[in-house]
């Protein structure tokens, strides 16, 4: 498309005045969030790969859908190709890494969004200075500690990653050569050895309504 | 909140079973565009510091809202103090700066949301990476040309920092000593020095409607 031609432009300026209203004052957080009929909030899933963090986070998502809610998830798949494809996994890429996650979920929450960011974000300070960014700007932090023993991940081992890394293929794994360091104080634990994922989401469910990011149920 | 007890769970997921309903499949970016009853898209807007960006954005901002559309503002305000807060204003870091704008920008979209991109942006390169991460996703990139003189935009100079730039106490400032590079084929010129702010917000509204950003209007 070109440049609109002034002529153009008054024409339909003239003709569609009346669909320009202007609104009073910056919309802000609060005015997103009453549109969209829930709050902005970051629920952070953190364990071990092959914990079930994934299929915690999809599970939920498709429930949230249904009830008409709006949530994203943010996981490696969509950063470790996109806005983190410049990091590899170092400790100090790891939390550059973890760090602008936390970044990116807080401006999903200023948008009104529900950020379900599921990584195995090992290391506690990392976290925890993610839910300083959200805690200094009033935004809900949910960490979610997806808690298996390292066994049942290996057992399960979905992507084959803890076979290369006992085969020494991958170096630095979480779990293996790597240290995984547990919440101290996460909203939720679930252990998804032991739990149905119905009861896990429900769980989460109960506490999203507990927390007025989800209304509170009217049927 | 601590470690709820499988008792209690099992008695919630007992009373509450009803609430959970199993989505088939992955939510997809259509479903969310569906719910929000729009598509997602990116409107980048670029041009010289005190063309008139800010001023748009926040416009049509405010009537897309009214009309019930969430929209996101992303500009220097709330990324350089969050996500690109480790980065400065060399050639380098200009780019890096582009490039994870745009990848949050993509996100965005992935999520249903219109996000309207604020930036000086002014080396064509990052600007066309940018479209071609949204074209090669199948994403609308809506770029906007905020285009005034130099004078005019010196003239404004609403922050002050032509003043400084001249006086040498700002280095590598865009149009005195560090070039802006006009858009070749954007979608949409401004020319906010000649245009009233509705004219302005009707064009970009009517582009929108045109790429069924925004359903045709029923009324």
């Amino acid at each position: 498309m070109g440049i609109p031609s002034k002529m153009w432009l008054k024409g339909m300026a003239e003709q569609k005045a009346t669909n320009v209203h202007w609104h009073e004052g910056d919309i802000t957080t609060e005015d997103r969030n009453k549109l969209l009929r829930q709050k902005g909030a970051t629920i952070w899933f953190t364990g071990l790969s092959g914990s079930g963090k994934s299929t915690i986070a999809v599970a939920l998502e498709g429930v949230l859908y249904d009830m008409g809610h709006l949530c994203y998830r943010l996981d490696g798949d969509n950063v470790r190709l996109g806005i983190n494809k410049n990091l590899g996994f170092s400790a100090e890429d790891r939390t550059e890494n973890i760090r602008r996650v936390g970044e990116v979920s807080k401006l999903f929450v200023d948008t009104g969004v529900i950020a379900l960011s599921s990584f195995i974000s090992p290391y506690r300070a990392d976290r925890d200075q993610v839910r300083a960014l959200h805690d200094a700007a009033g935004m809900d932090f949910i960490e979610v500690f997806v808690d298996v023993p390292l066994d049942v991940a290996e057992n399960r081992d979905p992507k084959g990653l803890y076979k290369k890394a006992r085969a020494g293929e991958i170096k630095g794994f979480t779990g293996i050569d790597d240290p995984y360091e547990a919440p101290l104080h996460p909203e939720l634990v679930l252990n998804s050895h032991e739990m149905s994922l119905e009861d896990e989401v429900t769980a989460i469910l109960s506490l999203l309504r507990a927390r007025n990011v989800l209304p509170a149920e009217n049927n």
